[in-house]
C-alpha cells in the first residue's frame, strides 16, 4: 500500500461542470455565492466557469459576469475552462487565474464527433494553442486525456491507445515542464481493474509523472475508480460538491456529473490521506448548490453527514455521561 | 490479483431491507410483482420479507402474505429474515425457504440498544435459537456481524473486536458446518482500507472461511468498499436493486439503502467477475421498483444504461456501417 499518497490535490469542478449540464440557467449571483462559499472550505481550485460559445452552452454566457463578481481568498485559485483561442483572449482579460491546458482525445471518433478534428487536426491544433499561450506568456500546466477508459461511441479504449495519447501530449509539452497528466473517464466507462491497468502503464512508463482523474460517476462506480487511482498513487481528482452536474432528477438523465468533492474527501480522510478540505462547511455547501439549483443532488454523505462529526457527537455524549 | 473471486453470489435485498425503509406502504401484490421479476434476472437468492414485529415495522406486517403470493422460479431461494424464536414460527409456516440465521453485534451499544440484550445475553439468545433450529431439522447457514466497521452509538469498531465477533459466532456454530460470515457494514461506516483490514484479519486467522458483505451506502463508499472486499476475495454480497431502501429523496433521510445491486454487477461483470445476473433485465427491475414506491432511486446505471448495452449498440451501428 505504499503507493498511496500523502496527500491530494483537488479541483471543484461543480460551479463550472456541474451548472453546465443544469437545465435551469443559473443566475450569476447565485454562481458567485456558491463559488465564495467554495472557497472557504480550503479547497485549492475551483474552475468557476467555461469560456465557450455562449450558443452552444448558454448557462456559461455569463462567464465573464461571474468571473468579475468573485471576492477572491488568498490562496485559492480560481480558474476557467480554456478550450480554444477565443476562449483564451475572453479568459485572459478577467480576473480569474489563467491556467490553459492542453487536451486530446483517446478515442479518434470522440474527437471527431465533438471537435470535428481527426487526429493529426486535433494535435496541430493543441501545437498552435500551445504557440499562442507561450507567446502570451503562460505556460500550460496540465494535459487532459479525454475519453481515456471509454468512448460512447468506440467503446472500450485500449490502455495502449491511451499511453500513445499520452505520449503525443508529452510530446507537445516537450522542453517544457512536465505537465500534470490529468485521465478523463469522460463517458463513465471505466472500473477500478480499468484504472489500475492505465496507470499502472502509465507509471512504468514515466514512473515519476504526475497523474490526475477525471472521473464521471455515469454509472456509480466512480468513488470505487477514484480508490483504484489512490492505491497507485494518484494524487490530483477533479469532482463536483454535492455530484452536482448528474442529477437525473433534474430532468437532464444524459448529464452525469463528477464524482461528489465530499465523498472523495470523506474517504480520503478516513483513509489518512489529507485533502485540506473541511468536510462540514463542504457539506454546507452542497445544501447551498441545492438551494440555487432547486432539486436534490445526488451525494449520499451530504444528506447523511460525515462520519467524522457522527465520531465526535459520540465522543460528546461520551464525555457528558461521565 | 488472484484473491479475486471467478464468481459471487448476490442475494437481493430490495423487497426486504429496500421496502421496509419506503416510508408509503408497499401493497402486497406490487411486492409479489417485484420479487416476481427479480426472480428472472438470475439472482440466487431474495430476501422477500421480513418476520419481524408488525408494531415495529409496519411495512413487512403483510409477510405471510407475500409469501403466500409468490410464483416461484427453480432455482432461486426466496428467503425471509428471521431474527427470533416468533419469526421462525412465522417463516415455518410460509412456503418461504427457511434459511435461519445467527447473528452478534461487534458493538455492544449497538446490541443493547437494538434489542436490550449485553453481549452474554446476546450470545445466550443466540445459543438458544441454535437449539430451536436444530430442533426442528434446520441449521443455519449464515452468521452475521452487525456493526463490523462501526456503530452509530460506539463509533469506530477495531478489527481486533470484529474479529472478537466472528470468534464467538464460529462457537456457536461448532460441531455444525462452517458457515458463511457476513459482515455488515449497518451504519456505513467502512472504507475501503478498513474492509481490507478486517478481512485480511479474518483471511489471516481462518483462511479458508467464506465471506461476505452487506454493505450500506450511507456516505457513498459502498461499492468502493465491495471492490474491497472482492480485491480479498469475498464472493458474497447482499445487495438491494436500485439502491431501494436509501432514497433521500423519499423524506427519509435517515434510511440509508444497501448498495445498488446493478451497481455491483456492472462492476463485477466488467471486471470479468461472473454474477449469474443479466443486468438489462436487473435494471428493467429497477423501473418496476421506482414506479412501486413512486419516487426515482439512487442507483446510476439504472439510469444511464449499462456499458454493456451501449457497447452492443456500438458494435451495431459499426455493423451497419460496414
Amino acid at each position: 500500500m505504499s503507493d498511496f499518497p500523502k496527500s491530494v490535490s483537488i479541483c471543484e469542478e461543480g460551479p463550472r461542470e456541474g451548472f453546465q449540464s443544469e437545465p435551469k440557467m443559473v443566475p450569476t449571483a447565485d454562481k458567485i455565492r456558491l463559488i465564495e462559499a467554495l472557497a472557504e472550505t480550503g479547497v485549492q481550485e475551483i474552475n468557476c466557469v467555461s469560456f465557450v460559445n455562449p450558443k452552444r452552452v448558454p448557462q456559461m454566457a455569463d462567464a465573464e459576469a461571474v468571473a468579475a463578481g468573485i471576492r477572491k481568498r488568498p490562496g485559492v485559485h480560481y480558474t476557467g475552462t480554456i478550450l480554444n483561442a477565443a476562449g483564451f483572449e475572453r479568459a485572459r482579460k478577467t480576473p480569474l487565474d489563467c491556467l490553459p491546458l492542453l487536451f486530446l482525445s483517446a478515442s479518434e471518433t470522440f474527437g471527431i464527433r465533438n471537435s470535428n478534428k481527426n487526429r493529426t487536426e486535433a494535435l496541430a491544433e493543441q501545437q498552435e494553442l500551445l504557440s499562442l499561450y507561450q507567446a502570451a506568456g503562460f505556460t500550460p500546466r496540465d494535459g487532459y486525456v479525454f475519453t481515456a477508459f471509454g468512448c460512447a461511441y468506440e467503446s472500450d479504449i485500449a490502455p495502449s491507445t491511451a499511453v500513445h495519447a499520452v505520449s503525443e501530449l508529452l510530446e507537445l509539452f516537450k522542453g517544457l515542464p512536465v505537465p500534470r497528466i490529468v485521465l478523463c473517464d469522460t463517458v463513465g466507462w471505466a472500473h477500478p481493474l480499468s484504472v489500475e491497468r492505465l496507470v499502472g502503464s502509465l507509471r512504468e512508463r514515466w514512473p515519476e509523472l504526475r497523474l490526475g482523474l477525471h472521473l464521471h460517476d455515469t454509472r456509480g462506480l466512480g468513488i470505487a475508480n477514484a480508490m483504484a487511482g489512490l492505491r497507485l498513487g494518484v494524487d490530483h481528482f477533479d469532482s463536483s460538491c454535492g455530484g452536482l452536474g448528474g442529477c437525473p432528477f433534474a430532468g437532464n438523465a444524459a448529464a452525469a456529473g463528477n464524482i461528489a468533492t465530499e465523498e472523495l474527501v470523506q474517504m480520503c480522510e478516513e483513509m489518512g490521506i489529507s485533502t485540506g478540505i473541511d468536510l462540514e462547511r463542504l457539506i454546507e455547501c452542497v445544501a447551498l448548490a441545492e438551494e440555487i439549483v432547486g432539486h436534490s443532488l445526488p451525494s449520499k454523505v451530504a444528506h447523511a453527514g460525515s462520519i467524522a462529526a457522527r465520531r465526535k457527537r459520540n465522543a460528546q455524549i461520551a464525555l457528558s455521561a461521565d
